[in-house]
């Protein structure tokens, strides 16, 4: 029987400032990624969306950023090798106490943004993230891009690791996204993207956007909680998986 | 015999900025108060510091602060316990975590500057940081202002804990240190000081500012890195400590 | 022919996160209080919201806070006289910046939060406030609580100020606010709520908690742009106001 | 008669944080750029710091950064050309609203650091500097590298601007700095640095790193405050200057 998580991030408000309905998307995913107040949370929404996850029975997974709160994480920046480690250190940890204080079991780590983005390119990068994650806990989990620098380090430095992939992106020959700049990068049609996923943890293939069917692995499925759209097709998504026979298990339970 | 720990806070350095000899007064103590990056420090100064203690086998413990970095965590700031405790937690688990990835286990945790002088008198902030404390590490040891709520706190918790004492200042007979707006509120002649805490940890009492001889708990003397004469005088007392017989150990050595 | 001018704070979202109706609150105001991105605000939005008063040709004024942005500028800060001066400086200062740049004229600054409670009752930090604004340009207007020490120390300086009354509070005998931890602190009801507005601008009194009816200067009212009811409210009273004969008009041209 | 300006940043102290030795460079050049508080800096600061410079009548410049305090702003960061305008017109306000409560006209404006380096190549970056001066006050000055996008951009707008060279960094024969990762990039011998200076200034022309005497525009030196080293040296090339009979005068008086 085919398994495969579904995870979304969740914690991203902050002091007066609601974001994303975590309430509302939380039961139809196995594990969330909960913000570590550096691009976005802060230390009670921390707190709650612990809380949120082990009400639900939700893995959680520390989702470290970039130190750019005003721009979410998302714009790049020229960090060394040793900053990104210790950031990445002092996020988990933080992220760590909370779960310890709740009694929950810190299941995974997915790095946010520009920070997730650079270091799927960057081995350099990518390798100060797993050594990060290996000298505070090595049972983690890397939930990092399908065939991205930060598996490969991972792998190579025997951390457990797992390969998201995207139910609304076109990927390219070579396994990697479609820039967003080329058309037809999103896929906008729901039914289709359903149909990928299906293809994606059942046969272990897409479609590049070339046409070429190629070998993808799908442990888990990245979904967005950030609207009433994305929330809807979360559950659909959910139920089209589980109506084929495809378990959702959080990134623990997949190996 | 007697035992005594001696505190300093270190790793308040940040970013460009240099601040504290830590190198330098390391040495002289047992106890290290590590910054956690609200109130100074970042996350490459801690892992340094932490690196830096255990080099020279110095305890470590977290010292939380308020995020109010231009005001070094010095400013009073009406944060409510749920807060406080949700601040205290994130900061324990980002040093935890430095602690961990270096194989140093995390001693104690001293809250830093309007923090502490704050939960000293507020029964509620003291107990949303003994509350934090025991959330995430039951084993940690509170570091306290003597005769404080904090204190007081920690004992009814269940919680280690040990009481703090000032070289440099004055004690009212009620055992509270003296305003600093009042004359002769800081100790400033050395010999004085000296001959004061031989007194406070050899006899367990302390001259208040108005003679009469009072009783004090000194399990730990707080020192400062923050320039040479600081750093001469915490290998003074050092000194005069072992010279009279006392010895110096980390506070989980104390009881 | 009776003025007032109607304020409500606007500009307060930040990066990623949207807060607030500015769009949709300000046709029914004369003058928009700017957040200045210590409390809320960054750079971008600062532009945005300038751009939009100057479309609805709406009074700008700077709403300058406490550095706290996770608490959103409402938690009580010990800041020193002179770093609250140097803070109102410099926040005015950045929004004036954008107003040069759209040609628009700055007309006043309304302290916001914790600020704004703080200097209602606090002298020094009045002085402070109303120093800063006289150096930075001393043509702009000071908006303060009715009767508050801000007024006082603005008519003092010589500075151009006006009295802030709100519509949903009850008001102390001596002309303070009733505190929010008495009951009925707060006015429900709309339209007792609109035709205390209409006594406190026409008649320029209001019935105090304790029944009596006491002198107040209401120069403008405050309305909150958080929601749909809110402002829908904004929208009524504009109507409430406009059709008991009174004019609506930004502060600069009320005396 | 040869004129040049000296210029330095200061200014960057933060909180309970000292950096550079303000008071004692400042005797030897003639305009200063102010850290703004984005990347070093702190109202507090500002002021005192325009108030050091109006002492010793030195010229006042606006030193914007990227917003990244913990990386000095000498991090690359990938904001766009509407957000970088955003935030160096709020920081110009800002300086200027010291500058104008204290009875100073701000000159010019200096980017920090990565902005710096980044504007000096991309146009986009150029452009949006330029148009945040030119809205915020046409009479500033730009003063930026010699040969960059950014003097091309401002020369494009109609602004002002001010050619800066480096008395301690070789060049390379297309007039660009010689990389740092290059053998030979920093000038150590301080002889040889002044007459590479003295040769600039009077002639126009400097050696490159690969022999060709090349023309360059020295309208400013860059010089630092950050040791005393640094500061000997600040004194001894004014005074070779002052010997070769070149005029030292801030960039106002330099066309």
């Amino acid at each position: 029987m085919k398994r495969v998580d579904l995870n979304c991030d969740l914690g991203e408000s902050f002091g007066n400032y609601t974001c994303g309905m975590d309430a509302s998307v939380i039961p139809h995913i196995s594990s969330a990624n909960v913000a570590c107040s550096f691009h976005a949370g802060d230390p009670l929404v921390m707190e709650k969306t612990v809380a949120l996850a082990a009400k639900y029975n939700t893995a959680v997974g520390a989702h470290p950023g970039y130190p750019d709160l005003v721009g979410f994480g998302r714009r790049n920046m020229a960090v060394s090798p040793a900053e990104l480690k210790a950031m990445v250190i002092y996020q988990i940890g933080a992220l760590k106490a909370f779960c310890r204080s709740q009694g929950v079991t810190l299941q995974h780590v997915k790095p946010h943004g520009a920070m997730y983005n650079m270091a799927a390119k960057d081995r350099k990068l990518a390798d100060a993230i797993c050594e990060a994650i290996a000298e505070v806990d090595s049972n983690l989990i890397l939930l990092g891009l399908s065939g991205s620098e930060m598996l490969k380090a991972a792998k190579d430095k025997g951390l457990r690791y797992a390969s998201e992939v995207f139910a609304d992106r076109a990927y390219e020959a070579d396994g990697s996204l479609t820039p967003r700049s080329l058309e037809g990068s999103v896929i906008t049609d729901e039914d289709e993207a359903i149909a990928r996923v299906l293809q994606m943890v059942q046969k272990g293939t897409v479609v590049a956007r070339t046409g070429e069917e190629i070998a993808i692995e799908a442990d888990s499925i990245c979904l967005h909680g950030d609207g009433v759209k994305a929330v809807e097709f979360a559950k659909r998504i959910r139920q089209a998986l589980t109506a084929a026979g495809v378990e959702i298990v959080p990134l623990s339970q997949l190996k």
